[in-house]
């Protein structure tokens, strides 16, 4: 489904995290798969949008009429690596009435107080949406493991429940798409920076990005023991090199573009007599 | 804050249900205040989204920072007047993670055996966050009336509940947006017939709308009788003609636009030493 004029190869396979992995090999300022520049990346990305608001309002129109296929897409990144903006431009060109979208935060008491998936099922998509995970269950073997929270076998248990968690999901009919926005500490630095200087942007300051950026090698080892965990078939991790935000973004949207298409969506026909509703609306 | 080029009197104004207000005599296919057509009217509508979307997003980062507010769009309608339409296109262009959307449908059991803004207070926006019912707690005094299902007693008790309520939620902080959208029972018939045309859309045809469309006089009383009831000045009602779909966009985004130009959102200062914080990133 990738447009064959810009992606001479699917960012959907190029992308995806197969046997043998390695994060620290990946490129995080390239545009894999595509063959234009910056400009051409917007007009691909608003080019496209269109299709995927179809294909949304198909899964969203097929749920009307006993459809049960959903779309979680979950996203993980460092901070400044542009959540916000596959939020803003990607998931917002559909309805948002399609839309589930969760940020998670650090959890409440009572979030604590339970299992750690607990607080994940409870924000799984209904049959018929796209829900956003804004961050995730992923916190649970990334921060964690990263600040020691969360020993070893407490780890291999995680990942264990999630592979499990995630596989049920899919065998109830939710299109699970993991991706890990991909950049550099040079590009955070330049991002903290420009930060920094606009005040419009400073409520999104937090001083506790540069104490997490002073971990960055052991998130690095965190998000790789977490890609070799969980990468199954069934849910995938995709790592899109994430300097070029408008590469990012396109690559998104295109392995969005991908899952959806897979469903084979169709327009439900309608429960009603077609030509005995024109008639009725003729004459009323 | 109206676009003085192609708004010539601001629509929040022209459209607010006031004291000897009369559904009856309203246009619906007029566009009041603008100067300009279709076309203009697209125009606008783009132009003005990028002044919603600062407006919207300062409302969310002043909640990050201790800050109360938050906005509550309520939409009612008559079938296919466009309540889908205002929420792809006017709520669909800020950003999602500050949008909080809530369909009501026909109540579930459990709802049923509360009160009827049982359901709704449990949807209410939180700080920040710009809140859209489609449909509302209306529903239980429009179709509940039209149908016989509550008696005079218990729709008195009903708008004065519901004006307790919103009452309540402005002094919390949250301004009450109410729209109507009014359209001709004519356009009606005209998308019901596209409706019926295009395959694409028979997801979104019921039988119940045409049942529902023969009650459009009650409808009206209904509808007459809450503006009557409820349209209070801490949450007045606004009549939005709707036969045209551009004007109803532009306008509700308008009213949008005015409600959140009178909280003078400001832009958090942040809670860090600026000077200290740009020296830690330029040092890392």
């Amino acid at each position: 489904m990738a447009d064959k004029k810009l992606f001479a190869q699917n960012p959907a396979g190029l992308l995806r995290v197969g046997e043998g992995f390695r994060l620290a090999d990946q490129p995080t300022n390239a545009a894999p798969g595509f063959s234009g520049g910056k400009s051409d990346g917007g007009t691909a990305l608003a080019a496209r949008s269109g299709v995927l608001s179809v294909l949304q309002e198909q899964l969203f129109a097929e749920s009307r009429y006993g459809g049960t296929k959903s779309v979680l897409l979950v996203l993980q990144a460092m901070d400044t690596a542009g959540k916000g903006g596959i939020v803003g431009h990607v998931v917002g060109s559909v309805d948002p009435q399609g839309v589930a979208l969760k940020a998670f935060k650090a959890p409440t008491d009572e979030e604590k107080s339970h299992d750690f998936l607990w607080r994940i099922r409870k924000a799984v998509p209904a049959a018929g949406m796209f829900g956003v995970f804004d961050r995730s269950h992923y916190e649970d073997v990334l921060i964690h493991r990263v600040h020691g929270w969360a020993d070893a076998a407490e780890l291999e248990r995680r990942y264990a429940a999630i592979n499990d968690f995630e596989a049920e999901l899919v065998a109830n009919g939710t299109t699970v798409v993991k991706v890990m926005l991909n950049i550099s500490p040079e590009e955070q630095k330049a991002r903290l920076t420009a930060r920094l200087a606009d005040p419009s942007k400073h409520w999104k300051y937090s001083t506790s990005d540069l104490d997490e950026r002073a971990y960055w090698p052991k998130y690095m080892d965190a998000y790789q023991a977490a890609f070799e965990q969980t990468s199954t078939p069934a849910a995938p991790w995709h790592v899109v090199p994430a300097d070029k935000k408008w590469y990012a973004r396109l690559a998104v949207q295109e392995i969005v573009v991908e899952a959806l298409s897979k469903l084979n969506l169709q327009w439900p026909k309608g429960d009603f007599d077609l030509a005995a509703e024109q008639a009725r609306v003729a004459a009323c």
